[in-house]
């Protein structure tokens, strides 16, 4: 990892205090410049209460351009009404002009995670970011990863590699979340970074389209958080010409970006707060695409659901529960429910027997497996993937703040 | 709880043997018996799969009478198809051919709790069922409130009397329930007995009013179960004039029952599964009744939530996180937010300092309190009563049928 280098892009990640009552230190603020103003976009929180940074960087990508992200960790900076915004505003602002020379302020994107509801401490970013502005450099993607991690365990980093009209592009995506996790955004804050040229409307247009194939589709807990935001950058600095839409070359640079989104989304659920296991839950035969993810979503989210993964117990009971409770149409004698390979119901009745249950115990005893379910109401499908529910998670999030 | 009479029914709680894997023998099949048919009204689960007992009863009910109800715990008789069935049909007729003098069969109701998806043991409930209802006698009230229990603590009993035109009305009630609790309904199973002489049509539309305000307004982890029923029957034992609307008397008997139902509702949530306190959540100034209970409910539901609750965590931001996650209208700048009697949000904006942290600390360390949020969007309001997640929950559910 500490060699993911993406030409164009400068990194940084300090240890500037934010974070409070651990036991080492930990980078807590994370910078990424751009060598010129790259090529951007992002998707941000669907939750009603957003937080200052996240109505700022919304606003100031509206121009498809962004040549500065600050972020810092311990502090969603959410909540905290006009205060909050002007802080925001001057976090941007202290690496702006902090770095040498100086950038145009409304160019750099803010990014906060933490706690809800407390004011940034100022005094700590006004000495901090300028510094990390100051340190960043090429090599520095890996300290950058880790200065955004709240409960996660580790860092969670994706690289992909491509080759247009004889170049190699690089796409490098980092994020950090493990709980207040759901759709949509799933990410609380995600980052990736390209050397391809991209055309600023398709760029726009493809990082929404391949968020909800990957980024929306994963739930840890069913909180959607104040923060979430993705921000994808293109610096050009491979060369070429721009990627736009409909070509073969635009066609693979979304695969490619599918991919890392995907594995970012894959690692988020991996990192879900106490999880063991990582599990995707298959909706077939929904009356339409929505009802689908509904379905998928509700059995997702199923605490009872999510206590028998967790046990690797084949009550798949508490699955169908789960999908008659989604509110979607679904035909009760008809439907399917599979454990990985194991057929568990048919025409809406179990048939379960002594070996289909061992041989359900043991899918369920892997780390990842699927559930697939057919409500044989119509032909849409949708995926989502769901962690288990365990002790850890209540250790965890019962006692976060203390 | 031994001395609960109320004229006109008999009851009786029977081990048969349905209950698996229990160290002591415990009572697994209730039976209540009325003298004649009595006055009858039901509200049943909205779980799209609904058990075959619940389509049976829900039937039966249509004509608003009812002399006898045959309740099993240990197996739901869910997603067990046609065979299903026909097993809560002759569960029916076991009881109303084994008692003397007969019943006739459609004047009996069936309800199952437990596990989904395995059929009934016939054998067992063969020779059980016609001892249940040969032992049903006048004391019975705690035996049968005993037998309808799953994963519950224990019984779960409301009494209330009232004077009607001279005479002494009882209403008795028990519910079983710890998980897979929420609306609606939010029971699994309830039993509402009283020598009210009611009217029919008048009875099923208090019961259903009452419901709302209730059983309706709990949550223990947001799956509604395929099997919840509530049955209120009314024996007119007492004598006197048939209770119907409008009047003094209709006010009284409403008030009785909405008070019953919503001791059984708090007994329900007090005993969720793992659950250590009973918080309710408050929502004021919504712009519907609808939106101010789907607010409830998600800040009801919120795993992170009811973390903070556990960890007596005044850790509002997670409050404020779901209620922006509820999809409904609200003033972002205007809201308001109490814990106990502590200020804890004004317009939007945390005002927590070190002396409320302490004082809203304190409240959630008591075992029950409120937590209220002021929407300033409308003037509607609702109210849900939760528990907290603790580690006792993952206990109970990840090995749920081991």
């Amino acid at each position: 990892m500490d060699e993911i280098r993406v030409a164009g892009f400068r990194f940084a990640g300090e240890i500037v205090g934010i974070k409070k009552g651990s036991k080492q230190e930990r980078p807590d603020v994370g910078v990424i410049l751009a060598e010129r103003p790259a090529v951007a976009a992002g998707v941000f929180t669907r939750n009603r209460l957003r937080a200052a940074p996240v109505d700022l960087s919304e606003r100031r990508l509206r121009r498809g351009l962004c040549q500065g992200v600050v972020v810092n960790a311990g502090n969603a900076n959410a909540c905290t009404g006009r205060q909050g915004e002007s802080d925001a505003k001057e976090m941007a602002a202290l690496l702006a002009l902090g770095v040498e020379p100086a950038l145009d302020p409304k160019l750099v994107c803010v990014a906060s995670t933490g706690v809800i509801g407390e004011p940034l401490p100022m005094e700590l970013l006004r000495e901090g970011v300028p510094r990390a502005g100051r340190s960043a450099n090429e090599a520095g993607f890996a300290r950058f990863a880790r200065a955004i991690l709240t409960t996660d365990k580790g860092p969670k980093v994706a690289l992909r590699q491509l080759e247009l009209d004889g170049r190699t592009i690089t796409l490098a995506g980092c994020a950090k979340g493990a709980g207040m996790i759901a759709p949509n955004m799933a990410t609380t804050l995600a980052f990736v970074l390209t050397d391809a040229a991209c055309d600023r409307d398709w760029l726009d247009q493809v990082v929404r389209t391949e968020t909800d194939a990957t980024l929306n589709g994963v739930t840890v807990d069913g909180d959607t958080s104040t923060n979430d935001s993705l921000f994808v950058r293109a610096s050009g600095a491979a060369g070429g010409k721009a990627v736009k839409k409909d070509g073969k070359r635009g066609r693979a640079f979304a695969a490619a970006l599918r991919e890392v989104l995907g594995e970012l989304a894959f690692l988020l659920v991996r990192d879900g707060e106490g999880a063991t296991k990582v599990v995707e839950i298959l909706i077939e035969g929904a009356r339409s695409e929505r009802e689908a993810q509904r379905a998928a979503r509700r059995v997702a989210e199923s605490p009872l659901v999510k206590t028998a993964i967790h046990g690797a117990d084949p009550n798949w009971g508490r699955v169908m529960c789960a999908l008659g409770n989604a509110g979607v149409e679904l035909r009760v004698d008809k439907i399917e429910l599979d454990i990985g390979e194991v057929p568990v119901v048919r025409g809406g009745v179990g048939v379960m027997d002594g070996e289909r249950e061992i041989a359900a115990h043991e899918v369920m005893a892997q780390p990842r497996y699927r559930i697939r379910a057919h409500l044989h109401a119509g032909r849409a499908s949708a995926t989502m993937l769901t962690c288990d529910f365990t002790k850890e998670y209540i250790d965890i999030n019962a006692s976060y703040r203390s």
